[in-house]
C-alpha cells in the first residue's frame, strides 16, 4: 500500500482513493445483485412465460370460497335436522335386529365422541374392500394384478363412496355437529354433475359421507352376524355403478405423464402452491395447463394436469 | 474516470489501477468465499458437533454389504431347489380339491410371468386384512379407532408376515429366479433374532416372503368356495404369535417425537442420506443419534431414531 500511495500530490491520491471506494461499491453491488438475480430467475422465467402463454389458456372459474357461498346461498347454512333412521333399513332392503347398530353406524364423533361409528368404519372398510376385491378377481380373471389393484382402488376411494352416500341420501342421516359439512356436501353434490362416474382427483371430497357407507356396512356385518355373502347381496346394488376395465379412467396426473413419455416431450410441475394456490405445468418448457386456488394442493396439481390435458394439442400441436 | 486519472505521472497511476485491479479481485473473492461458507455452514455445523459427540454414542456394526456376505459365506450363494409343495399341506393341515392353486401360489413372476401369484396375493391381502379387522375389532371392545388401526397394520404387514413365512419355512417352496432372494431372506433371519416379536422398521424386509403368505391365504380361500371361516380357522394358528395390545409396540420415529415432547425437547432429523447414508437426531441442536449405511432410507432413519432413544438419557441426563 505504502509504496503505491505517492506523498507528492496528496489530493489526487485522496480522489484516487475515493474512485477506488466508489468502484468497490460498485462491484459489492454488482455482485450482490448478480447473485439475487440469479437466484430469482427461474421463478421469473416462469411467470413470464406465464404471461407470454395466458391467451392460450381457457378462462378458469373463480376460486371457491366457503364465505362467498355463505352470503350467495344462506339456505345451505342451515342443515335440517336428521330423518328417522327407520327409512334407512327400506333403503338397504334390510331390517336390523340391533337398531342400536343403525345408530351407532350415524353417529359422528362431533355428536357423540363415546358412540362415535369409527370403529364401525374400520371393520366396514375392510369387509368392503374384501367383497370388491373378491368379485373383480372372479370378474376380470384376464386383468393382470396392476389393473386389479387400480379397479379395486377406483371403486372404495373415498369420492366413490361419497357418491353412493350421496345418491343414497345417506348424509340426511347423519348425527353431527360439523358446522361446514353442510355446505361442502352441497359444493361436493354441485361439482360431481360434470364428472357421471367420476372425477379421479379434480374434486374435494367430504370425507364423512365415504365414512358412513364404510360404518353402514361395517353395522350390517355385525347385525347379520358376520356373513360377507349378506353383507354383498345388500351393497352389490348400494354401490352401483361400479367402475370396470371399460370406464375405469387414468388418474389426470399419470395420463398426462404417459402421453408425454410417449410423444418424448418433457412434462414439468411448477408447484406455486404456497405462493399463490397454483400448480403450472410446463411441456417442453412451454406452459400448456394450470391448476388455481383451492382447498386442497392434490386436487390443484389434478386440475392443473386435466387442464393440460385438454390444451395439450392446441398448444403443441401434438 | 477520466477526471480521476491524472496524466502527469503515468507509472504510479498505471501502479494505482494495478492495486485497483487486485483490490477488486479479492473483494470479489472474499465475497463469494463468504457466500460459499454461508451456505455450507449448516453442514459443517452438524458435522463438527457429530465429531465432538462421537464419544458418547456407542460403535455401530459395519454396514452389512451384499457384496461381503457372497464372499465370506459361499453357502448362502446357491439356494437349494425348492421343495415338494405336498409338505405345504402338512403344515397348513388343508388338502387342497385343486393342487393348481397351491403351485400357483408358490410361483414368482421371475419363474413363470403368466402365472404367478401377484393375483392370488392381492386377493389373499384383502381376505387376511378383513380378517385380522374382524378378529381384533371383536376380541379388543374398548379400543379407540386409532390404536385399533396401529394393531391390524402391524399383525398384516410386510415384516409380520415375513416372520410367517419364515417360521413356516414357506420360503423353501417357492419357484423364481430372483438371484439375490435367497441371500437377502438369510440376512433377514439373522437380523430378527434381535427382535423376537417385530423390529417395527429397524430390518430390511425380502417382500416376497410377504407375498407368499398373502398368496397362500388367496389360494386357500379360492379352494374352500369362498368361506372366510376356513380360511380363518387355517389361518390363526400359523400367524401367531398375533401382536394384541400389551405387546404392540410404537415405531421408533414416532415414540422419539412423544417422548421429546413430553419432556418440551426440540428434536430434528438431519437427513445427510444423499451424501453419506446417515441420518442423524438432533435434540435440542445436541446430537443424540444416529444411523449409518442401509440399503434403505426408511430403515436408516428407524436405527437412527432407534439409536437416539438409546441413547437420551445418557446425553440429555433426562
Amino acid at each position: 500500500m505504502k509504496e503505491a500511495t505517492p506523498n507528492n500530490s496528496p489530493k489526487k491520491v485522496s480522489q484516487i482513493l475515493m474512485l477506488l471506494h466508489f468502484l468497490l461499491f460498485q462491484v459489492y453491488n454488482l455482485i450482490t445483485k448478480n447473485l439475487t438475480s440469479f437466484f430469482s430467475s427461474l421463478i421469473k422465467e416462469e411467470k413470464k412465460e406465464e404471461e407470454s402463454n395466458e391467451e392460450l389458456l381457457p378462462p378458469q372459474p373463480p376460486p371457491r370460497n366457503l364465505d362467498e357461498v355463505e352470503e350467495s346461498n344462506e339456505k345451505l347454512l342451515t342443515p335440517p335436522p336428521p330423518r328417522n333412521l327407520d327409512e334407512v333399513e327400506a333403503i338397504l332392503g334390510y331390517e336390523f335386529k340391533n337398531k342400536y347398530l343403525l345408530e351407532h353406524a350415524f353417529t359422528h364423533t362431533t355428536y357423540n365422541k363415546n358412540f362415535s361409528f369409527e370403529r364401525l368404519e374400520l371393520l366396514g372398510d375392510a369387509v368392503l374392500n374384501m367383497l370388491v376385491t373378491k368379485e373383480q378377481f372372479f370378474l376380470y380373471q384376464d386383468l393382470g394384478p396392476g389393473q386389479l389393484t387400480r379397479l379395486r382402488a377406483a371403486n372404495v376411494d373415498t369420492e366413490k363412496l361419497a357418491r353412493v352416500a350421496i345418491k343414497h341420501e345417506f348424509h340426511h342421516y347423519l348425527r353431527h355437529n360439523k358446522p361446514l359439512l353442510h355446505k361442502k356436501i352441497n359444493i361436493f353434490m354441485e361439482e360431481i354433475l360434470e364428472y357421471p362416474l367420476h372425477s379421479n382427483g379434480l374434486v374435494e371430497v367430504p370425507k364423512t359421507l365415504a365414512d358412513i357407507v364404510e360404518s353402514i356396512i361395517g353395522a350390517v356385518f355385525i347385525d347379520c352376524g358376520n356373513s360377507v355373502e349378506t353383507v354383498w347381496r345388500i351393497f352389490k346394488s348400494i354401490l352401483e355403478p361400479l367402475i370396470d376395465p371399460n370406464t375405469l379412467k387414468t388418474h389426470p396426473v399419470v395420463e398426462l405423464h404417459e402421453v408425454c413419455q410417449k410423444k418424448n416431450k418433457k412434462v414439468k410441475f411448477v408447484d406455486l402452491w404456497e405462493k399463490s394456490r397454483t400448480f403450472l405445468v410446463l411441456i417442453d418448457n412451454q406452459l400448456v395447463g394450470k391448476g388455481i386456488h383451492d382447498s386442497r394442493k392434490d386436487i390443484v396439481q389434478n386440475r392443473a394436469a386435466k387442464n393440460a390435458l385438454d390444451n395439450i394439442g392446441k398448444v403443441l400441436k401434438l
